[in-house]
């Protein structure tokens, strides 16, 4: 058992200024954040070197988009939200793109169905890249003009917008290649960039997790240090936390295994109510991608094609559903296992001095689902898996989302959804923080989504 | 503005033992308990007195029930947990009931499919109450035998769980009778039962609400007083809350028809997400059972047949979308306006000395969707609407669900449903206690839910 | 092999008048016509006495309707084409039953969605019995008046049309009543009356069927004797057809249990396309009603509860997709087997001297589903099943719908349809002519439906 | 009105030999069968030369397949059915492409979903090429061995189901393009190839259409010339007609105007049960593809881009269901007018001296949906639209599928489509006879699909 290294606050706490004026970021400016804007556009484009046109089109399931859609999407919010309103005579670059690439802003007009993205067989491929030639051009003439804070701060917004997508883009892409009968791989080896290849997976060396304490007591959670932030991370602010202890790493896909062997798919008393019901619907039997293999053991489809389950990297592609029944489940032989909250997650985040860029989450394993490389106390926060939270995502204290579009953003999802936190293999690292709320359904299974037991 | 009524706890407050053991309740016992029981039981066919056999077996959609189910299903409770168990020799009344009316205890077996209640026309409505009679019958023979604490707390639940249906059992026969064209009502002014007819709706004699004060601070919310509760309420734990303030009474149909005027349907801003699709996708432009008058004004649907709606009572029948988009549109005018918390909502229920039984729900009032009579300070806490909060519902810190089929009355239903506090019209005032916890999913109307504001 | 009965037309016929100006039926009228009006509408009474006001009112499924319902739409209908229209002073019933109980007539206005019929609580089935006793007193004084034969016509289809109803309303009721785990019985053997009793079944003495021959020629089809008639089996035309062969029985439930053990529901290349698709999707595996006994063997949800499958008998509640794929099964080992079109039906019904009166659809065979007693030749033509032919519904050449509202009654549904022939032991004596077109959609299995093979 | 030109059969006719034993076609054999494989292998590709790659990926709806996919299962029709059976040695192009891209043949074994053909990416429209140049290859080996009666017919066979699809291919393409908001076209007017590029529109010259008169008699229809035909299209049979009349010409677009402002699309007296339901649910208007324009007056799309609605053409992309009611509506100013039935159709067209090759079905007219060039008598029986016919699609009298897998190809449709005749601008003259039996069912408005009037 380690020692307790968070350091609640000495309470009664004086109230939080930020908890009723958040503190509004200091952006990234000037040829820093140019370089960034340079480095960001280009990955994505890195990361659709691998598909044909074709694979680019397709849209597998109303949740998913077309990889080509990802990349005018993108290309559009900048578009929308800095070439039209603050480069003058900025020349639209097609008069329907506004229509065709929204994706759900409604104060920025109607908007083609999100299901039929799939149908756009034009533009084509070229066209979206000239698009985004047509954009970054315009965009490097507003970097180069005398930039306000302002303009610095919805670049920001865009970039880490861009780096969410690249994610949703290869989860997209990965599920659209699944769908194919051919089972075809994402890559073959042959890239030259580092960044697309797949590294060997590293594998956690310790069989067992172990746990490390945390003290009640009077927390804050929440950003507000300057940097940037999304408005859900926002206001930081105080909860009160009961005593808790954290596991040293993700449930691995041994264990989950394990959790299938022992019936963990056919035990109703395993599952929430909604969950069971998914369960028998849609005949779910082990996490998504995985097959059982006729000789016993499973593989599993990944970016590099159908690959075998490996029992120590931490398991991949299960929804709120799975991870809650895994938890129970667990909870069996040993009572209290749970889900952690999200704020217990990044109040020991914080504690273990969270740095997804220093870490695991390294260039070359952000295109692949393994585990991050092994090492003392808490390990694996950012770089493997997303990690599900027993947390709804819903407002924090005094949140109010910005005014405008951009409004939109993140507010009025906070419904039915559940946050999930750390960051994935697909992640790339600067884009993530400790305080970083991400969210999907609870029946979920196509992002790179696992879980860690708290008790 | 009011005083600050309510007492933070001094902190650092020591552990509260019963975050890890919970208070087991002392339950009724001997005569009390039994009298309950006739009581409790005996309300339940006086609510189906109005109706004829055709009335009580139609479902009007999936997630309602007919009546003569509620009548056979609580019945199957009491034979199920208590009879078959503890009363030796107890003759089962039929032997495929527990099949039918078995609702979602997978502990106790597989069951009728919940959508397909409706398709029951046998056993009849006579032999659904022969059944409760013979079960009412044994159980009078149980609660004469020397009792033990244990089948006492199954007792209690059990009729906790009926007064529950009595409620659901309004809702449902409210919704088929308005699905029928001619629109029959529910009562019509010649029972000689009190609780069965409708009295003459109080209403609030403020314009404008006014907000009762709160200072922030570390507070303990759920039950551990000794007596009843459910599983869901425990164990009581600290939170800590930042200031907050709560109107002194709920959101009338008047201030609801502003909304209405001012184009609360057809103003995407003013909603969350999942909430706009549900309102292009359904069509709705007010609450549910409200239709537009020709010549202006609003009538709507009571269980006493088609009425003008009063603008001086709370709204009635919306959803937690409709609550939150009101609530978003009130803050345009005054902002910081919002939903509350279900912590609170009991914050401030236990600061006003919160009573269901003394107060504005009387027997009366018990089956109206009328505001509760006019008063200082906090009013309508119980007894008109069931009031949405900002809360999704999930599990105290350090919940568990209690062994057997029992485990699954509460806890398998904690997720994408939303906290409602209070009580309503329809809601006995002995089943009401501040820690109750409501809960619906957030596209839910045909309840008698409403929604009061914070900030 | 039987002789050749049936004698073709002379060929080249004269031009047959019908076919420009189809017959028109004398009506009954008199005390004949009362006399039959006070028959069929007690015995709709009649079939309904077996049941609670509860199994009345439930609606198993969209294209199944209430028993109330029946009740009620056959009143209305004379009240809407006869009462309103041709007793003067007529006083309506209630203002809303037209909106409720109107069926399809677009003609006369809007209507209660079919697939909530079952939502009808109220009126109860006794304010429909004053219903029913209210418009045929007024039907009595309408029918004492000096009649036309516009009337008397009318009036005749309107009984024919309650005669339709009162086959719908026992296999509406039966599917009710098998959707209920408790498998209820409509009759309990306990009724007065023969007509709803059920009599021992008939079976068939010849293990194989024979065929009866029919030579080619020019025939006519088509009803024009002046009796009544519906308007799709006019005008009487002239058909080519080439030499061929009926089967002298229906296929059996013994023949239907041998396709069924040889695989006849999991070999695709018996079934149509839409027929294999809907097999696998709904998971058929046998007639509906059919249960497999676990010690082999079939037992069958009937209207007196469930009973063995007796071999002899025909096999019922099959749908045209079963109907044609057993066809194609047989072919396998006797080449040239298969479904007989409706006109070879006729012709051959014709020749043979059909009379659902005289012989085997006696009253008491009128509610069960048993084969027609014994004999030489085509037997069991009518009374026992309705037979799938290979037609689909379309219109005879020159058919015209008649003016008006009753122009709707069936000549809009030529549409994907398929052209049933015979009648069924739930089929009024009085109502059928061997000319008759019933006609149900590809998949439906729940009317008393059977096949006879032709080649 | 024009003369008798059809002669009917001097009754009583000898039976038809063709009845019990339909002739077997005498196959293209040698040089002519090697050209004409060419020729339509070779169409096809030039039909998709106009397409990008990620155009031909798509499946705009279920119903529709995308163009890869007709390139891809065209050829493997010829590599299941010749080059496996017939070509000794032949190396299978690859071991999934027969899951991948075969159709419906359950004889050969299971496929890939039909509604998702649009997720496969891979193979790439490339492969797909390399594919079809693997199989022509070895093709082209086959037909220069000695080959048999046997596989000329099938290849025969092959070829015309590459023409089915060819047409296909066209339709569905123009549906993917509609779906894009920018409405794309297919053709831009820059092609070397004449077949693909639009030629002006013909157009009729008579406001009203005359009829040609037919007398009544004994018929023979179906096909019996020792020429290549479908297996439906058999036996040749006599059938009985009264004496008709058919239109001269197609209803046209200016008479479809017509009917859309005297409210054709919004009274249900017009329209049968089923098709009224579909255009209240549908929300039809007016034809598919066509808008309204805001001055007044309607554009349709084509495979040219958007166009003027050319009031001379003939109507194109309506249903049965609308063909039918057109034909109800125009019955109401004219009795009698109806849709012809397919026996009329063929007699018609016999007695016409149908001709697709000779006359308006020049290549150019190939693939724009334009009227045939004006004549006299009968004209645009082929080229110009699909003509619905009354007939619901059935099996001629004798009819029994060829045995093995390509008995599947016609015979297990046989059950709710209705037939149409004539051919249209995107059928190969090649491909056309006036015994030929399309099919569809009757919700359907994406083929090139009109009308012609009866009576």
């Amino acid at each position: 058992m380690s020692a307790v290294p968070a350091s609640p606050l000495a309470a009664p706490a004086p109230p939080a200024a930020a908890a009723t004026a958040p503190a509004v970021p200091t952006p990234l400016m000037g040829e820093a954040l140019a370089e960034r804007f340079t480095d960001v556009r280009a990955f994505t484009e890195t990361l659709v070197e691998p598909l044909s046109p074709e694979d680019c089109v397709v849209q597998p399931m109303p949740d998913a988009s077309p990889a080509k859609w990802h990349l005018a999407h993108t290309t559009w919010f900048f578009e929308a939200f800095l070439l039209k309103p603050y480069l003058s005579k900025y020349p639209i670059f097609h008069p329907k793109f506004g229509f065709l690439f929204n994706s759900y802003y409604n104060a920025l007009g109607p908007r083609h169905a999100r299901a039929a993205r799939g149908m756009l067989t034009r533009p084509s491929l070229e066209e979206v890249c000239d698009y985004r030639a047509h954009v970054d051009r315009h965009m490097a003439e507003l970097l180069a003009q005398n930039e306000s804070a302002e303009t610095a701060r919805l670049i920001e917004v865009g970039l880490h917008h861009e780096q969410q997508h690249q994610e949703l883009l290869l989860t997209d892409i990965k599920y659209t290649l699944w769908r194919n009968p051919l089972r075809p791989a994402y890559r073959d080896g042959t890239s030259n960039d580092e960044q697309v290849e797949r590294e060997a997976p590293a594998s956690f060396d310790i069989p067992h997790s172990s746990f490390t304490q945390f003290s009640e007591g009077l927390y804050e959670v929440g950003r507000d240090t300057g940097a940037f932030c999304y408005d859900n991370e926002q206001p930081r602010h105080r909860v009160w936390r009961d005593a808790f202890e954290l596991a040293d790493r993700p449930v691995t896909s041994g264990e989950w295994a394990a959790f299938i062997e022992d019936g963990g798919y056919r035990r109703p008393e395993l599952w929430l109510s909604a969950g069971w019901a998914a369960v028998q619907r849609e005949g779910w039997e082990a996490p998504l991608y995985w097959e059982r293999q006729k000789g016993g053991g499973w593989r599993t489809f990944t970016l590099s094609g159908m690959a075998p389950v490996e029992p120590a990297e931490p398991v991949c592609h299960v929804n709120y559903y799975e991870a809650d029944a895994f938890a129970r489940w667990a909870g069996l032989s040993e009572p209290g296992l749970r889900l952690p909250t999200e704020q217990e997650w990044e109040i020991a985040a914080d504690a273990s001095g969270y740095d997804p860029a220093a870490g695991d989450t390294a260039d070359g394993g952000r295109l692949h689902p393994i585990a991050p490389a092994p090492g003392p106390g808490l390990r694996g926060l950012a770089g493997g898996v997303w990690e599900w939270t027993a947390s709804p995502y819903i407002a924090y204290p005094g949140y109010a989302p910005p005014a405008g579009a951009l409004g939109e953003y993140n507010g009025k999802f906070m419904c039915d959804q559940w946050v999930l936190r750390g960051g994935s293999c697909a992640t790339s690292a600067t884009h993530l923080r400790s305080t970083y709320r991400n969210f999907f359904p609870a029946d979920a299974r196509w992002q790179f989504s696992g879980l860690r037991l708290a008790r």
